[in-house]
């Protein structure tokens, strides 16, 4: 297995967290990235201990977790994403970046899909970071059920998208350490336009079947 | 069971054929609807030879069709959606109005969903035929499947959503026909908008793997 150097963007968040922790444990580098050096090294030590003696987790500003990492991950909330990613444009210039940011809205009738001009977050991250390789990844999973001590989310599927074959096949391969196997290439960048917003209508199966939902493809030959 | 009189619009197009063929098979009362009655009761004898002795299945013109049910599954291609649903109307009042209708497009980069005034063709056809309870569902369903001898596309789900209760209870229901259990709440009827474009992530995940891909929702207690 090829390891990489990762640094986990809002890696102090539920999602950051949880995708840190899978990486820590199946043998990649993690640098904890978050907006407080402080609070990033508080997570990078709870990780480190719940990850085993030979994980290797540290913590640092976003800038620097950023320029230090091979392949960044982007799990921010939408508020501020622009501002965030356009700030590390340079730290991001030729790394491969992966995008689980979902730009979701909450009302009365439940969560949906914000309008991005862009058309979705991840295009909107390759915009404002051009010589980044983007690919989008890692939408779909229940940030408790990553945190929890379960070995793999082997029922689920993580689902890749981009225009860079090498940023896919890197986001790809990071889906073994947390479902056991590769992820799915589920086409252009621009297919981040449905994967982020089915994370509305995951939540809402959620709430209306008091579950942690996530998505499985069927009709692949593992079946 | 309750069983319902449901009229296929589109029903000799590959997905309307295919739905129309899994309800016969299940008990339903099938009117398939299509622009040309004669092509209608052609796909009607075809659907009734495929599904056993008792099936009941004929054909007419979709305004006939249309008529003379009590559900109306809209199964046509998007182009032309609006100009159908606006001539429906009347035949749609009051009724269960089920829309499979997946707007795509297609260009080099592959199939990607169309950007819809309304929303989502669900949407559009609840502000065209405003007293239809309108629903949405069946739209990951590969046609090649649903016209299968497979007694039940089982891995699969229906994912439903609308705002009316009666309308998704009913959708929830048909699943059944289909997936051999009932489909999946998903939300409000704007959830459409991502159900619908998802189709389109399917083909991409189809032609890279040479399958026919389809959603399963895992976490939900039936795992």
């Amino acid at each position: 297995m090829t390891t990489y150097k990762i640094a986990v963007i809002g890696g102090t968040g539920p999602q950051g967290r949880g995708l840190a922790y899978r990486f820590a444990t199946s043998g990649h580098t993690v640098v904890i990235g978050s907006r407080s050096d402080e609070r990033a090294r508080d997570m990078a030590a709870d990780i480190a201990r719940r990850s085993g003696e030979h994980a290797l987790v540290s913590g640092a500003d976003n800038t620097t977790a950023a320029r230090s990492a091979d392949v960044v991950i982007l799990a921010v909330p939408y508020q501020g994403h622009a501002e965030l990613v356009a700030s590390l444009a340079d730290q991001l210039a030729g790394k491969v970046l992966i995008s689980c940011v979902n730009p979701l809205g909450f009302d009365k009738r439940g969560p949906y899909g914000l309008d991005i001009a862009d058309g979705s977050a991840a295009e909107e991250a390759q915009r404002l970071a051009p010589e980044a390789k983007v690919a989008g990844a890692f939408h779909h999973l229940s940030a408790v059920n990553l945190w929890s001590g379960a070995e793999f989310l082997d029922h689920e599927d993580v689902l890749v998208c981009g225009d860079d074959e090498h940023a896919k096949t890197v986001a790809a391969a990071l889906s073994c350490a947390v479902t056991g196997r590769d992820g799915i290439d589920a086409g252009a960048l621009r297919a981040a336009r449905h994967l982020e917003p089915l994370t509305a209508t995951l939540i809402s199966i959620n709430k209306r079947y008091k579950t942690r939902s996530g998505i499985h493809i069927v009709g692949l030959e593992r079946d």
